[in-house]
């Protein structure tokens, strides 16, 4: 058996997410059915991690064994004729066995965007939570730099979490400002469940004045998720990269 | 009665063009209809020009006249409560009687929107064509150069234009590349039937290396319509802006 690694980017919009439900509709279940079609195989996938319903992948990894003889370097074109649009197969190679597209990830980046326009931009609408209010920018660039390090995140994880330790090292945390557009990126070793929609979600308080940077930094030190802002929408939130090491 | 102007944004790719059709389902459609739930009238709508099914508008112009005594501010939050949202009111003011959003209109832009990355982009994918083999740019922008100016324009007309001069200036016309996309930006006094999607279908010939630049300058001297590439598919044509004197 032969152990592929692929990239992958996908528009979520019209999927429950990633990861296989019984009630179908995930990006998952549609990369199954092509390699199934292609292949004959009932393969096991496994992702760097799940996306939520309605999130997006700029860049996501994946890997499955596989007896298939395709060459490697066939697979992207094989799988994207099979592939509806909103679907991409970018690359794709041959791993060691043991590799693990989620136990061997390293870093992660997310990309939350925010357009913060008039009326918004609709060619982005369905990328970038529309957010017309003023923004205190610096005081949210002074927010966002307390999680860079190592912290417990409780604050800013879902409850439904199941996680047995909270503790994530936030290895880079900025803004970016482009004409109408903010772009919030979060690198760290890990994510927990609804993270980056929750610590955006607070992020938004604190650019509209209801919270200042140091009470988002008490936030984050109480470890009470009820502390925190609102969970930010899915249809903002992309996966922007997944790094190895290798 | 006022006479209203409104410059709107609107995603294309699911409209049979702008103007109102017998079929329906056009932009125009759709914004008469907003107009009457919001006024109770029936109004003639002027646009800057029409665009084809498929072909979106970052900033297109109308004008409507109206007795509402809606105020000029008011119009596009009004409008867009009642809009879908891939049509966008992006601003509205009040213009003289005589001011008619096609013949006052004095420059227009149009961007065709194109990927060259290898699978193609799942974000950009209802706004770029697709077309992922090597271009020669520099041969490209040499041909380019050479619809600047006037010219009769008979050879990237669509030989159903029923325009009684095909002559038409061409302001500013250049190819702009950033990593994996072109962007290919034509602003004239005015545009002939699918003058955008021949000229560019015609360039990317002359990309692929089927034709060189001398032979494009060839073709448009030729004024014969079937001397000219293909018409470049509608989703990669955007108007970009439309210019007025006030």
């Amino acid at each position: 058996m032969r152990n592929i690694r692929m990239a992958i980017s996908y528009d979520g919009t019209t999927y429950y997410g990633f990861q296989t439900q019984p009630i179908g509709n995930t990006v998952q279940d549609v990369l199954l059915q092509a390699i199934r079609v292609l292949t004959g195989e009932h393969v096991d996938m496994t992702a760097s991690g799940r996306t939520d319903a309605g999130v997006h992948a700029r860049r996501q990894v994946i890997n499955f064994k596989t007896s298939s003889p395709i060459p490697v370097d066939r697979w992207a074109l094989a799988l994207n004729s099979r592939l509806p649009d909103d679907i991409v197969v970018l690359q794709a190679d041959e791993v060691p066995p043991h590799f693990h597209a989620s136990y061997f990830a390293k870093r992660k980046t997310y990309r939350y965007g925010i357009d913060t326009s008039k009326f918004g931009n609709v060619f982005e609408r369905k990328y970038r939570l529309h957010y017309p209010m003023p923004l205190l920018l610096e005081e949210m660039k002074a927010a966002i730099a307390c999680v860079k390090g190592k912290h417990d995140f409780t604050s800013f994880a879902s409850k439904r979490s199941t996680k047995t330790t909270h503790v994530r090292t936030i290895l880079d945390a900025r803004i970016e400002e482009t004409d109408g557009k903010l772009d919030i990126f979060l690198t760290g070793d890990g994510f927990l469940y609804n993270m980056v929609r929750i610590i955006v979600g607070t992020l938004l308080w604190v650019g509209e004045g209801k919270l200042s940077a140091a009470d988002f930094k008490r936030i984050l030190e109480t470890r009470d998720r009820s502390a925190a802002g609102p969970t930010a929408m899915a249809h903002g939130l992309m996966l922007w990269d997944v790094e190895y090491d290798d």
